[in-house]
């Protein structure tokens, strides 16, 4: 069942009712760096309930824990954010800083500190200068259309901040999904971070707003990859603050899976934007693997291909060189048998039953030029499928992530 | 146990007693092109025990299927390569194509075609021009010097020939053990792939040789990474003739750990060439896990930090970014504490039980910039340790791979 809920012009993660944010700087992204915003807070009216992903890393960033820990009783009603230090690696000391940044969260808007949820994004094996960062966090009042500030100060090499909001009917209330999103960016001397916080109005029990955040991460933030390294920071956020007086929704009643089909819109909106965004990115490619066996190998097939560095330098090249896809299916660990498999590029049928077909190559090429390129491979054994986003390799990518201090 | 076999001086595939190679040109590299090797000829005077590891893709080049059908009976005297066209994705053509290349090897050197072997690198998907194929190779002889003219047909971007030969003392016999290889460049516009071919005039059983292949390709060649890309057509193979004249090895006799040690002394030489030649590479990066719990753990955890483009690309620009090589640990599976774990660059120590030491950038940035940078994680959890090869990303990657055609 696809859905397609109209999204809000100018929408953004306070565009449910009873949300609000602000942001500042404390000088994180740059020394003294008044204006540049690196420290944000989102909350909500009421509490909330919450859910979230995080990071497969074994190696993992305080706020990952303090967040694990906290969403234990799947309660929250706020978050403090900061960009430019991950505070990850860093001892005891980091963890004592996430409370800290929790607690001065905390007393800005007149919480309990166990509500507040913590995330950070940048520099690994930094402390975080946490007095700086205490008096931004004191200095900042949340209002109604905070979410705009809120999207730019989390990111870091991102191009542009990534917002959006649906609405979704829900019975006789009209609900508000919504989310923000920062990239595959990296901070100098920094990898890859995925920050996303959604919040909706609607009324969610725990388990239901657990269950929907991972299905629908697993449809789109799990199926983005700009470089394949995975973050000691990566989360994903959701709060449902029930202010849009519906009933509450649970596993199984009439409108869960359209409240799925929501959060699912949102975060494959942001999730492709985070593709497009990928640093060094001059287009997106889209990946679609039909007819596999299984859900999970449609999934890695379509994953291995959309990060495969070859793929994504032919992409970049305009080069119509799909033995690189084939390759890529053939060691996913997907089962495949080539002499069934059909490919495409933008529609156009470059390989059927394992055959190569005739085609023209500057057609190809001028195909491959567009902002947006579409890979399709057809494993013709069973009846799964699944898309993945990710982004071409320039010369670009490697200039930012090698070159940053000369 | 290490051992540091000498090398001979110009040692190549030919070293061992009774091999002998040639090599022409067939205008696969280069249409018309005269002097351009690109197809040879390796041959024993007698027949050889002969073992082989091939792709772990899904989808395998024709001459790697034949290859695997003819290795069943663990015999092989001959084998006929060409660079230039991969026979890969060519369907019952490129199988029938690889049978033919073989045939006319086989007339060449009056041999039965059962006993010659088949391997192809170069472009996916294009047919062989078989006649023209054919007619190069009936024009061979080939002789005992002859090794170094093979290792230069069988490059593609390679931007040097990779060829050694080392001397073992097996009881009273004097063996050599050689091999050549060619990298993980590409051919455009082609995906890498890696071919090795081993010789030795040692008596070795079938089942010791299959085993030490194995076990010395696990070390080496599977612990090489330029792009995390398996190729359709990567090979090894090893090929005995026993003209040394020791007693016949087998497992568990007295030389064959000897034999073990100087096969995989070829082998990590010839892998330890191939990422140092990786496209666009600057400098070999060796990565080096140690206090596993598993020796598969160590192995992939790497090989992990090896093939992250964001070491990689870190290394490039001499950017003492330790955090990259944590959160690649941190993701590859391998059990890690990190409040345990020590991380080396060029052996100084940069962090300890996780904490980050202090340490001089400059100072760290002058180590890094040497051509060859150790990379040593020490996880403190078991006793198993593994060493992964790989190179730096550079822009010129992203050329080779991008930019073939304009």
């Amino acid at each position: 069942m696809e859905h397609d809920f109209p999204a809000l012009p100018e929408g953004t993660v306070t565009s449910p009712i009873g949300f609000s944010a602000s942001a500042t700087y404390a000088g994180l992204k740059k020394p003294g760096g008044e204006g540049v915003l690196d420290v944000g807070l989102l909350c909500s009216d009421v509490p909330c309930v919450a859910a979230g992903v995080f990071t497969t890393n074994r190696v993992r960033a305080a706020p990952v824990l303090l967040c694990q820990q906290r969403l234990a009783k799947a309660t929250a009603q706020a978050l403090v954010v900061n960009a430019g230090c991950a505070n990850a690696c860093t001892g005891p000391q980091g963890m004592a800083n996430a409370v800290s940044m929790a607690e001065a969260a905390a007393k800005t808007l007149g919480l309990p500190p166990e509500n507040v949820l913590v995330a950070s994004t940048g520099v690994i094996g930094q402390p975080l200068p946490i007095e700086r960062l205490r008096e931004a966090i004191g200095r900042m009042t949340p209002t109604r259309d905070g979410g705009h500030d809120l999207a730019r100060a989390i990111m870091t090499t991102d191009t542009s901040p990534k917002e959006i909001a649906v609405e979704v009917a829900i019975g006789e209330a009209t609900a508000t999904v919504a989310g923000i999103a920062k990239g595959s960016g990296m901070i100098c001397p920094n990898m890859a971070t995925m920050l996303a916080f959604l919040t909706t109005d609607a009324a969610v029990d725990a388990a239901l707003a657990r269950a929907a955040l991972r299905e629908a991460v697993d449809e789109s933030f799990n199926m983005v990859a700009v470089d394949n390294d995975t973050s000691t920071n990566d989360m994903v956020l959701l709060l449902a603050n029930g202010l849009a007086g519906n009933e509450p929704l649970q596993a199984g009643s009439e409108y869960a899976a359209v409240f799925q089909a929501a959060l699912r819109q949102v975060c494959v909106h942001l999730a492709r934007w985070i593709a497009r965004d990928g640093e060094g990115a001059t287009k997106l490619m889209e990946v679609t693997v039909e007819g596999a066996l299984t859900l999970d190998q449609a999934r890695a097939a379509a994953r291995t291909v959309a990060t495969s560095s070859l793929v994504k330098a032919a992409i970049h090249g305009n080069d119509p060189n799909w033995g690189r896809i084939a390759a890529a299916v053939g060691r996913s660990g997907a089962e495949m048998d080539w002499s069934k498999t059909d490919l495409y590029l933008e529609g156009l049928c470059l390989v059927r039953g394992g055959c190569p077909e005739q085609f023209s190559q500057p057609q190809v090429r001028r195909l491959l030029s567009a902002a947006e390129v579409r890979v399709k491979v057809c494993l013709n054994l069973g009846a799964e499928s699944a898309t993945a986003w990710g982004c071409d390799l320039s010369a670009e990518y490697v200039r930012i992530n090698a070159d940053y201090l000369t």
